[in-house]
This record gives structure tokens, sequence and C-alpha cells, in this order.
């Protein structure tokens, strides 16, 4: 994306030349059905069992434990319907989730109400945080599932993953995290977490779009979302996306071998731009955790301007950010639920923008980014009568 | 696939080079997400816009009538459980399907049934061929979805689909197509043959796996399989896989300009396979209706010998063909209901073999695998107690 300040990679993370690269193959040649019982499925098959090695081994899995799916949000579907969903079938149909959850998590939960279960959404703190003792509280014969993402792409907030697995495990509750946003960025363990289980996105592990992965502890029962062939274990139906899949297990190895590394390359120009904005620009706030965060990650508010204009500004400048979670329409922007759950007010939450970091970012960009931030609010309250009213 | 004599592109059909290299921008270059509210999406966003007019050309559809998915069993599971499933609202609990479907069909109907649904399987002749007769009357008042594949991947058979969609279409009953092996080998129309809804894949196109698409007439009320986000106007979130898309795009592009020309193309080599067959092996017969079918598909049962196994034979001398549906585990065949519902027995149904030629085949292949598959059959009966017992 040449020409451009990339600090969006919440949005889509910029893809790793390797991971491309890797992907060739089996677009041009080995592009047989991996099912196919002659010699053309043999090599696709085996790169996509090796892919399930790699996206394993990235959070401490057995490869036999992962799906591949078409998305995190796919996974985060086939997690609340086909995990959660399956509780029905023992009477259990409640489910436990946190205020900041991603759409596709809260939207799935809404699908199952009408088959009669019932959502406990937890609050969370200003910060963004969940009290473990919540999850412990909301826990009931009848839980189906808790579903805590590891991290929000929003407000960059890392929940206490582990002290929540300590608990559902005890309960003999399965814990579904989302750790679309997290993997990659910070070292995650299932097996040292006690997670059952756990979605992933390629996309956000540098990898090509179309693929991501619900990683599922053995002996957790799954429906299906998509019936029909024995693909992944009978588990989702489908030809597989080879290419995809074979891309994603690169960029998994890679991250893997570097996630420890990236927060001591992003820490800093995170907090080059966290006080750039501060001795530039008044009236606005960080949101989410001030230390328990994603690395890279830069969440605020800005007083008497809104997210949407500013972002579309910023673009103008060739500054990409976002204002918000991107997964909704261009045009049909309302306040966050998860800005609202922090405390914030609708007016706040309006002027919400999202700056994620990635390894290719330089400090010349972040000092860059500053002024152009800087320019660009100056410009939006000069034209905004509610700034005007109050200066 | 160098070396090999590719007869199986029923399971994979090898994508054309242009799709593949329409992708690549889309991954190296453009991989912004398409729903960023800056300048690092819109390409991405007009790239999934514009094949999306690609594949509605295909089949008459108008391009807001196209929700992109991740493959024909995920448009297939979409329109059963999205469309049939919706039913539900308005007390309608009743799906009429055909025997010879493919399994993410049937098993997407069985999935609804826990949920009060009932499914009549329409039976077939001994031709694999629906009677719209038996469609009429298998209507009720709670009839909520009609799905009949235009052709089996695995007999061949192309169905009267334009008669059965004038029999829904009074009936105002939806009628879903499942199109997955018939689109870009037949031209399909959606307007002229009154299909409410329709199911491709991009593989069986000549684009990329990892993509496909369901079909949905506007005023088609259609529940997400997959919720969260906006994307694909709410009926499907997740982020796109825009290369995957834009490939599908493009072979949707490319076939649309070739289908009539395909059957020119494809019926002498077919006709010299079976002539080379029929001349050189004895106790066999072809599957399916005889002209009725999908060019390049040949199907057939051989006596005395495993599908699977003259398969495998086939492959260690270089010829890729399939033993029925693929999507099945490699060790797990069994006879194959649509052969069964065809009334073959048994063991004439363990022995079928499909050959699914493509564009890219030649004279001189189909020659060589006439002998490779008549030195195999004669090879394997020669193992085989009961042959040696007949003759």
């Amino acid at each position: 994306m040449s020409g451009i300040i990339y600090l969006d990679s919440i949005s889509a993370m910029p893809p790793r030349p390797e991971a491309i690269a890797a992907m060739q193959p089996f677009l041009t040649e080995s592009w047989g059905n991996p099912m196919a019982p002659h010699a053309a499925g043999d090599r696709p098959k085996a790169a996509v069992e090796h892919a399930r090695g790699q996206v394993a081994a990235l959070v401490g899995a057995d490869p036999n434990e992962v799906i591949f799916t078409a998305s995190g949000s796919e996974a985060n579907n086939l997690a609340i319907k086909g995990i959660g969903g399956a509780g029905a079938g023992r009477g259990r149909r409640h489910l436990i989730v946190s205020a900041v959850e991603h759409p596709s998590i809260l939207s799935s939960c809404r699908a199952l109400e009408p088959h009669g279960f019932t959502t406990a959404v937890l609050p969370v703190d200003s910060t963004g945080r969940i009290d473990p003792a919540r999850v412990q509280s909301a826990l009931t014969g009848s839980t189906a599932l808790v579903s805590i993402q590891a991290a929000s792409g929003e407000i960059g907030t890392l929940q206490a993953i582990a002290e929540i697995g300590a608990i559902t495990r005890r309960a003999g509750v399965p814990l579904h995290v989302d750790a679309v946003a997290a993997s990659g960025r910070v070292p995650i363990d299932v097996a040292a977490m006690q997670i059952d289980a756990l979605s992933c996105s390629s996309n956000q592990l540098g990898g090509p779009p179309g693929v991501g992965a619900l990683v599922v502890r053995r002996g957790i029962r799954v429906e299906p979302l998509i019936h029909g062939g024995t693909q992944e274990h009978s588990r989702r139906a489908g030809l597989e996306n080879v290419p995809g899949i074979v891309g994603m297990g690169l960029a998994a190895e890679l991250v893997r071998s570097e996630v420890r590394a990236l927060r001591s390359r992003l820490d800093p120009l995170t907090a080059r731009l966290r006080d750039g904005l501060h001795s530039k620009l008044e009236n606005w706030k960080p949101t989410g955790h001030p230390t328990e965060r994603l690395p890279g990650h830069l969440s605020l508010v800005v007083q008497f301007v809104e997210g949407e204009a500013l972002v579309m500004a910023l673009s103008r400048d060739g500054v990409a950010a976002a204002a918000g979670v991107t997964c909704r329409e261009r045009t049909a922007w309302r306040a966050s639920p998860s800005l609202l759950a922090l405390g914030l007010e609708q007016s706040l939450a309006q002027g919400a923008v999202v700056f994620g970091l990635w390894r290719g970012n330089t400090p010349e960009e972040i000092d860059r980014a500053v002024v152009l931030i800087a320019k660009n609010v100056t410009h939006l309250r000069a034209l905004s009568p509610i700034y005007s009213e109050r200066t």
C-alpha cells in the first residue's frame, strides 16, 4: 500500500510476502482436491495438514484440534452455535459473554435466543476489563459456554483469560476465547490458560483473507455450522481453501517466532503516537486499559469530532485508521456498544478512532501522522457548531 | 499438474491462469479491508463489487442478488438453513429435495429436522431424473423450500429445472438450485428458469477454492448462517476473501463466454472415452441419463471391481478420476446414496467411477486413459475371487 501511512492493522493486517509466496504453488500447480483418492490430492492434503500443525503450534494446541474456517467471524459463530448451541442436547441453554465482544459473538448469541437460549452479558469496568469474579457468579447449572475475548480490537484491552479459564475449568463449563485481535500480537497458550476453544483469523496473523480457525480441545463437542462432506473431520464441510490455509499456516509460524519481540518493537512507536498527540491536541482521551493492552494499539475518543469524519479526512492525507469496528457498513455508523459499555457518553463515543500499528511502521510515519491528526482535528472542530459555542 | 491425465474436474477444476493472475494485486498490494472508510479499502471494495457483477452475469441475476460464501457447500447450507429455515417464521417447516442431491443439501435438511422440519426426498428414475410432476404433488401448504440440483456431479444427469421452476413459482414456493456442478458447464438463467436461489462454486468455474456464491432473488428472505458484521448486506458476516472473490469473478466472466462452445469441445472427447471403453472392456455400464447430462461427464459402474480400488490403481498410472462424490474421507467409502437411488444394487454401486473431462484434455490423453482403465480393471478382476468364480 505505497504512499499510505497504514495504522489500521486491526481492520486488515498487511500480508507477509512469505505467506503469499507460499500460497502460489497451490493456486497454479497443486490445485487438486485434498480428499481426492489419487495423486493430485496428495500434496494439497499434506499441505493442509502441515498448516494445521503450524496454527496449532502458535497457540499450544494439538493439530487435530484445529478446524479451518473462512474467517474469524465464522470461527466465532461456530464456537457460539456449534459448542454453545450443542449444550441444548444436555439441557444447557445459558451463555455468558462480555459487553465488549465482537459483533460476531453477540449476534451469534442472539441467533440462539429463539431456540430457548439466554445470554448473560457481563459488564466491564471503565478500562474495558471483565472481573473474573463476575464470570464465577454468572455461572449457572445450565451454562453451556462462556465466551470472552482475549483482547478487544476496538479498545485494545487484554482480558485475564488464565484467571477466567481456571474458573470455567473448575466449573466444567467450556471457555471460548475470541483471539482474532490477540493472536499474533500476544502469546497465547490454550493449555496453560485452560481455554477450550479459540478463534483466530489468518489475516490478523499476516496471512491471506478468507481463512480462519477454531481450535477446539479434544472432547469438546462441536455441531457443524456447515454440513455436508467429511472435511475437517466432519466438523466443517466444503472444499478446503488450500492456498489460503497454506498462507495462514506460514503466517502463524512466522508470528510465533516473533510475537515475544513484537511488544518491544511496537511499544515505543505507540508511546510516540500517544505522546505526540498529547503534546499537539487537547480534549481527547485514550480508551481501554492503560497498560494491559495489545501492543501497537492506541484507541481514543476525540471530543467535538466524529470519528468517521476524522478517519475520512485522514485518508485524504494518506493516513489509514479506523473509527471503531470496521465490520459495519461505511455509512451506518452508530456509537459502538463497546464504548458505551465503558461508560462513555454517546457524544464522546462517536468520536472514537482506533490506531493499529504493525511491525512495518516507522518513527517518521508516526511523527507525520501526529501532525496530520492534529491538523485534521483542528480543521473539523473549526467546522463544528458545538465546538465553536464552547470556545 | 504435469504428467497426470486429469479426468477429475468434478472434484477440482484446474484453475484458469487468468483468474489466478487477477487475484495477485489483492494479495500483494490492495489487501485493505473493503469496509474500511479510508483509501486502503477503496480498490478492494470496488473489486468485490465488480466480481459480484461478473458472477451475476453468468446466471442472469442482478449483482445485488449475489452473496459470496466460502464454498458451494456453504452456499447450499445457506440456502437450506437460511431460506428453508426462515420458513419456520411463517409456520412453514416442509422441505422438498431429490434423492440425488449433494451431501451438503441432504445433511442441511437433516440439521433442520430437530427444529420441527420434515423433508420429502423425491425418488428419481433409473437415469437419475426427477419427474417435475412429483414436485407438484409433493408441495404442501407448509412447504418452505424446494431444492433440486441443476446437475449431479456424481451421475451427470441434468434436471428439468425450468419445468420445476414453473411449478414452484406458480405455487409461490421458493426454488433453490444447487448448480455447483452445472454452472460453467451448461447455460443457466435464473430469470428464464424461475429459480429463486442458486448455489455455485468458484473452483468449478476455474477460479480459486475457498469461494462460492448463493444467488438469491430479490424479495426472498435469507437468515444468515454467519452472523456478525454487515458484509454482504448483512447476509454473511466476516472479512471478505477479496483475492478469492476477484478470481471467481474473472473465472465466471471467462466461462460465460465459452459455456455454449464447451459441449462441442467435450462431447467428442467424452464419446471417445465411452466408445473406447465399450471396445476394450466388458461388464460395465454408464450411469445417469444417456443424453441429458453434463458435457465432459462420464460416470459408470464396473462389475467385480471396487471404484475406490480402480481410482487408486489409475492414480499409480497417472490418471486422475473419482469414485463418486469426493467429499468423503479417503478411507470411509460406502455405496453412494445417489447410485442406490437409481436402483443399482449395492455391489454394482460400489464399482462406481466418475470421469470429469475439462477443456484441457486431448484425444491422446483419452486414448491413453482407455488403455490404462482396461488394463487396471483386468488386473483388479484377476485378483477378485467373485470374478474368478463367475468366469
